[in-house]
């Protein structure tokens, strides 16, 4: 739970008394490697704390899988509109790795947005991932495969490590093979 | 003001006493269309709501203009990532028609993020614009341009009137020919 509170306070700070509620709401579990935390077409009825591990987000298109972004670790996550909406969701949340995850169901969060600081915390959080999406979206409207994987290998060079090749490909539009030679090509 | 307070009700009931605040803190601007509201480069110091019109989000790729999104009237919006960082932007947002907007400044937003009933809205429609950010992302990885442009008739078909052909072909990243051709073949 510290990583947690640590993790919130580089948006907002929180009192001591908020974080007792906070706090309160929160389960933690232990996820294995390949877990599905969400399916397409299920309610994601919670919104999470990634402690520790490595997630992917996907969709099922003409029955290839093609992904989203990635999670890692220390950060909060969700499926927003499914979330927001209790629609079902059009995307899969799973593991890459064996991760640590904290939940707080839809309710709860509804009363700790009661808080301020929570409420904060918050709108800061949905901003950011707002920022991290658009930057996503520019880099796929504007940049060739080979310029986006150069700019993560720069930015996030670990992550290239963690994350299977077939899951950066699809990330990134290609084939297996194209992103093998792009790797080869900048090594 | 009537238009942008019944706009942010929808997204959470504002007592007449923060509105009377929020109120005092917008100002109201009429932009002939073809108006560079920012300029990529400059620090985007205000946000805003458009009471009418429509506006585009670009940037620059090597000379040419990518198109990133398009906002309809009545909306509210501000680049994000310069608003908050204060750092240049990487993008323009351009009016395409004659709009209204009313603006605020930074710090008078951050004012009005003292309320609850502001914070409120704010982090309210900071999640739906991921949600669309995302809607737009999810599309590019997995649908073809024929298919967006599908989508987009079925859902905002006076959108298409209203906006030239040039910029929805740069936003759906393909030449203008192939987009007119798609139109054919669709009409």
């Amino acid at each position: 739970m510290k990583e947690f509170r640590k993790f919130v306070e580089q948006y907002e700070k929180i009192p001591n008394h908020d974080w007792e509620i906070i706090s309160g709401q929160f389960k933690k579990h232990e996820l294995p490697k390949n877990f599905n935390i969400l399916e397409q077409g299920s309610i994601c009825k919670n919104l999470y704390f990634l402690e520790s591990g490595l997630l992917r987000y996907f969709i099922l298109k003409d029955g290839n899988e093609v992904t989203k972004f990635f999670t890692i670790a220390p950060y909060c996550f969700t499926s927003q509109a499914s979330f927001n909406s209790k629609k079902p969701a059009n995307e899969y949340i799973q593991t890459i790795e064996t991760s640590i995850i904290w939940e707080t169901s839809y309710e709860q969060n509804k009363k700790l947005l009661e808080l301020k600081s929570w409420n904060s915390f918050a709108r800061k959080i949905t901003q950011e991932v707002q920022f991290f999406t658009e930057g996503i979206l520019e880099d796929l409207q504007s940049e060739t495969a080979e310029k986006r994987y150069k700019k993560l290998l720069n930015n996030q060079p670990e992550l290239l490590q963690r994350i299977p090749l077939k899951y950066l490909a699809s990330f990134f539009g290609v084939a297996p093979q194209s992103l093998s030679r792009i790797r080869k090509k900048l090594t």
